[in-house]
C-alpha cells in the first residue's frame, strides 16, 4: 500500500530527489520523475525551488512531458512553455484533452498560440480552437469534447453493440450524450441505467431529460456550484441554440473549486491565487511589493490623525502606550466579520433580501463585544495607570471602534461586490484603514476633550 | 434553462420566500421548499437567519426531511436534530446512504446515537455502525457500503447478466470492485471497460489491479490529494487485511476539499470553517469574544514595550505618530508570507527538504521590499518632520521589521505544524504580536538611544 502516507510519500521523494542532486545522481532522477504518475511528478516538481525545477523538467522524457505539464499550474507551466518553441509545444501536447490543451495555450503570447495552432492536426485544432473561443472561466473553456452522442430511437442493445465498436471510452465517461438528428441535446442516458435495463426498450424510454445542459457562456463558478449541488460526475454543455458542443467533467471542476477556495484566503494577503509557492526572490518581491505600498499610503492616513492630537500625546504620554489596542481590537472583530461574509458570499448565501439581517446581526455582535471589552481594558487600564478618567475613555472608544469594524466588515464587501470589486481583494487593507483612523480618532478625540 | 444563472435563482427563490412569509404565505412556501430538489431547498435554508429556519423545517414534508437534512452544514443540522427524539431521527434518515446517516448521527449526543440505532431496522444499522467505528475524518468515516462486487474468474457476459439482474446500480457506480472469496479486494473493473470489452473473456484478463485500494485509517485530507491526483470517481477502501469495506465516492471528496479550504481561511481568524453565517447573535458573540480576548493579550504585550520608552515619547512625540507605520508594513509583510507558507502546506508542497529554501527566500523577499519601502519612509518622514535622523531610525527599523517578519511568517507555521498545532489558527495572533513588538522595540529603541 504505497498511498497510505501519501504526503510522506512526497518527503520522501522530496529527499530522493535532494539526494541525488546533491550527488548528481541524475540518471536515477531521470527514471524516478518517468516512472511516477504524471500528477505526481508535476507535484514533485512544484515542490521544488524555481532553479532546480529547469533541470528536472530537462530529465523528462519527450513523451512524457505533456502529460506532466497539464498538471502544473499556470506559473510553472508558464516557466517552462517559454523555454520551447510552438512546434515543440504542438509536439508534446498531441494526444491531451482539448480542455487542457486549450489551459496550456492560454500561457503563451497569441502569436504562439496561432503557431501551435498551425502545426496541429486538422481536427486537433479544430477542437482545441473550439474551446478557446470561450472565456477560460466559462463553461466552454473548460469542457471537452469528447463526447459519445446516441439518438433516442434505437434500442440499447443497438447501443450497446455500438459501444462495444469503440476501442476505449472516454474518461469520466459515465453517460451517452442524446441528440437529435440536429446534434441538439435532448437527454442523457447513464452507464448505470443502460446496464440495468432491458435491451430491447428505446433510449428515449428510459433517458433522462431532466437534467439541464449547461450553457457554454455560464461561469465556472456557478458550474461548480451546480456540480456540487447535484453530484454530477459529467454534465452535457450547449450553446444558445441548445447544439451539443462538449461535456465537463468532476475533475476539472475539482480545480475550479480549489482555485475559488484559495482566491478568498490568497487575496485577503494581497497575492494571486496561482502564486507560485517556490518562486523566485525577484519575481516574488515586486508582486508583494505592491500590496505593501497600499498598506503604506493608508498607514499613513492613520498617522496623520494620530498627528491630530500630538499637542494631546505630548501631555499624556500613556495615550500613545494605549491607543494600539484599540485600533487592533477594531482590526480583529471587522477582520472575522469580514471573513464571515466574503466567506458567506462565496458558498451563495448572501443576497439583497438577508443582508441587512447579516449586517444587524453583526452590529449586535460588536456592541456585545464591544460592551464586554470595554469594561476589561477600562479596568486594566484604570489599575495600570491609575487613572480612572482614562479607563473610561479607553472603554467608550472600544465600544465605538467596535461597532464600527462590525459595520464596515459588513458593508465594504457588500458595497465592493455591488461596484464589481473583488471584495477579498479590497477588503483587507480598506478594512484596517477604517479601524485604525476610527481607532485613533475616537480614543485621542475623546483623550483631547477631557485632557485638552 | 433555469439554471443559466444560479445565483440569481437563489435571489429570487429568497425574495420570494421574504415575501411569503411577509404575508403569511406559508402554503406557497411548503410547495415551494418540498419541490425544489434537496440541495437547493437546503441551500435555501442555510441562506436565512437562524429563527426563519425553524419556521421553514416545520413546513417541510417529512418524506423530505432526511434528504433535505444530509445537505444542510453540520450546525444547521444540529439546530433541527436537537428538536427530534431518537425515532424521528430514524424514521426521516431511513433510505440514506451510510455516510451521510453517520454524518447527521455524529451531531448528536452518544445516548441519542445509541437510541437511533436501535430504533434502525437490522441491516441498516450494521452498515452505519460500521462507519460509525472510524473517525469522522478518516477513509472509514467518509466510505459507503454500497459497493457491487464480482469474482475475478467469471466472464463479462455472467457480469453483465449480474448486473441486469439490479434494480438499479448506487449513484455515482463507475466501476465493479473485484474481491475474492475471502471478500479481499483484488481489482477494480470500470464500467467503461466493460462496455468495451469482448463479453466471452474474464474479469480477471481486463480488470484493473493498478488501483491501490484506500486504507481505512488514512485521513479524509490524505484521500482528497489521492482523489485529486488520480481523478478518480470512486475508490475502494479496505482493513488492515485487504478486506473490501466500502467505497469512497467523489462527491463526498468534494465536500471535504471545500472544508479544507475554507479552513485556512476561516482559522485566521479564529473562525471555524464549518460556522454558520446566520447564527443567531447569543451564539456568535461568545465564539468572537475568545479570540478577541486572545488578540487583547498580546496588544497589551505592545503596549507594554512603547511603555518602556515613555520618556522618549514624551520628549519627541512623532514617535508616536510614526510608529503604528513600523507595526503595520511589518504585519502586512509577515501575513503575506505566513499565507504562502500556509497554503504551500495544505497544498502538500513544503516538507523538511524545502522549507529552508523557502524561508531562506521569504528572508531574501523581506530584505528587498524592506529596502526598497525604507527609503521611501525615510524620505517622507524626513519631508514631514524635517527631520533627517527621525528619517534614518524609521527607515531602519522598517528593515529590521520586515526582515523579521519573513522570519517569523516562514517559521511559526512550520515550528506549529511540527507541534502539532495548526498553522493556521495561532499563526494569525502570534505572527502580529511578533511584528508589533518588534516594530516598537526597534523603532522606539533606536530613537531612545539617538535622542535619549
Amino acid at each position: 500500500m504505497a498511498q497510505t502516507a501519501d504526503k510522506l510519500q512526497t518527503e520522501s521523494q522530496l529527499k530522493t530527489l535532494n539526494d541525488a542532486l546533491g550527488s548528481g545522481g541524475f540518471l536515477q532522477i531521470r527514471r524516478m520523475l518517468n516512472g511516477l504518475p504524471p500528477a505526481d511528478a508535476a507535484h514533485l516538481i512544484e515542490s521544488t525551488p524555481h532553479k532546480i525545477r529547469s533541470v528536472l523538467w530537462q530529465l523528462i522524457d519527450i513523451e512524457n512531458e505533456g502529460d506532466i505539464l497539464q498538471h502544473l499550474n499556470d506559473e510553472v507551466q508558464s516557466q517552462f512553455l517559454r523555454q520551447m518553441d510552438a512546434e515543440e509545444v504542438a509536439t508534446i501536447t498531441e494526444g491531451l484533452e482539448a480542455d487542457d490543451i486549450a489551459d496550456i495555450l492560454q500561457q503563451l503570447p497569441d502569436r504562439v498560440i496561432r503557431e501551435v495552432l498551425d502545426s496541429m492536426d486538422h481536427q486537433d485544432r479544430i477542437r482545441v480552437e473550439h474551446v478557446l473561443s470561450y472565456d477560460e472561466d466559462s463553461a466552454g473553456g473548460l469542457m471537452n469534447t469528447d463526447t459519445i452522442t446516441v439518438r433516442p430511437n434505437i434500442t440499447l442493445d443497438v447501443a450497446l453493440r455500438y459501444l462495444r465498436r469503440h476501442e476505449q471510452l472516454p474518461e469520466m465517461t459515465d453517460s451517452l450524450l442524446v441528440v437529435n438528428r440536429n446534434d441538439q441535446y435532448i437527454g442523457v442516458l447513464s452507464l448505470r441505467k443502460l446496464l440495468v435495463s432491458d435491451p430491447s426498450v428505446t433510449v428515449r424510454e428510459i433517458m433522462d431529460t431532466e437534467v439541464e445542459p449547461i450553457p457554454a457562456r455560464m461561469s465556472s463558478r456557478e458550474v461548480a456550484t451546480l456540480f456540487a449541488r447535484h453530484d454530477w460526475v459529467s454534465a452535457p454543455v450547449v450553446d444558445e441554440n441548445s447544439l451539443l458542443l462538449g461535456r465537463i467533467t468532476i475533475d476539472d471542476v475539482v480545480d475550479v473549486i480549489r482555485e475559488e477556495s484559495d482566491h478568498s484566503l490568497m487575496s485577503m494577503a494581497g497575492l494571486d491565487e496561482d502564486e507560485d509557492t517556490f518562486a523566485a526572490v525577484l519575481t516574488t518581491a515586486p508582486r508583494r511589493a505592491v500590496w505593501l505600498g497600499i498598506n503604506l499610503l493608508t498607514a499613513f492616513i492613520a498617522s496623520a490623525v494620530i498627528n491630530l492630537f500630538e499637542g494631546t500625546i505630548e501631555k499624556v504620554v500613556a495615550l500613545a502606550v494605549l491607543m494600539p489596542i484599540v485600533a487592533s481590537m477594531g482590526g480583529v472583530a471587522g477582520t472575522q466579520t469580514l471573513t464571515v461574509v466574503i466567506r458567506g458570499m462565496a458558498l451563495g448565501h448572501i443576497s439583497r433580501d438577508n443582508s441587512r439581517w447579516l449586517i444587524n446581526r453583526e452590529m449586535a455582535v460588536g456592541a456585545i463585544n464591544g460592551l464586554v471589552w470595554a469594561v476589561i481594558v477600562a479596568a486594566a487600564t484604570t489599575l495600570w495607570f491609575d487613572d480612572p478618567l482614562m479607563g473610561g475613555i479607553i472603554g467608550a472608544a472600544i465600544i465605538i471602534n467596535l461597532l464600527t469594524a462590525a459595520l464596515a466588515g459588513a458593508v465594504l464587501p457588500l458595497a465592493m461586490k455591488s461596484l464589481n470589486i473583488d471584495p477579498a481583494l479590497a477588503g483587507g487593507v480598506v478594512l484596517t484603514t477604517v479601524t485604525d483612523v476610527i481607532g485613533f480618532l475616537s480614543f485621542l478625540g475623546l483623550a483631547s476633550y477631557f485632557y485638552g
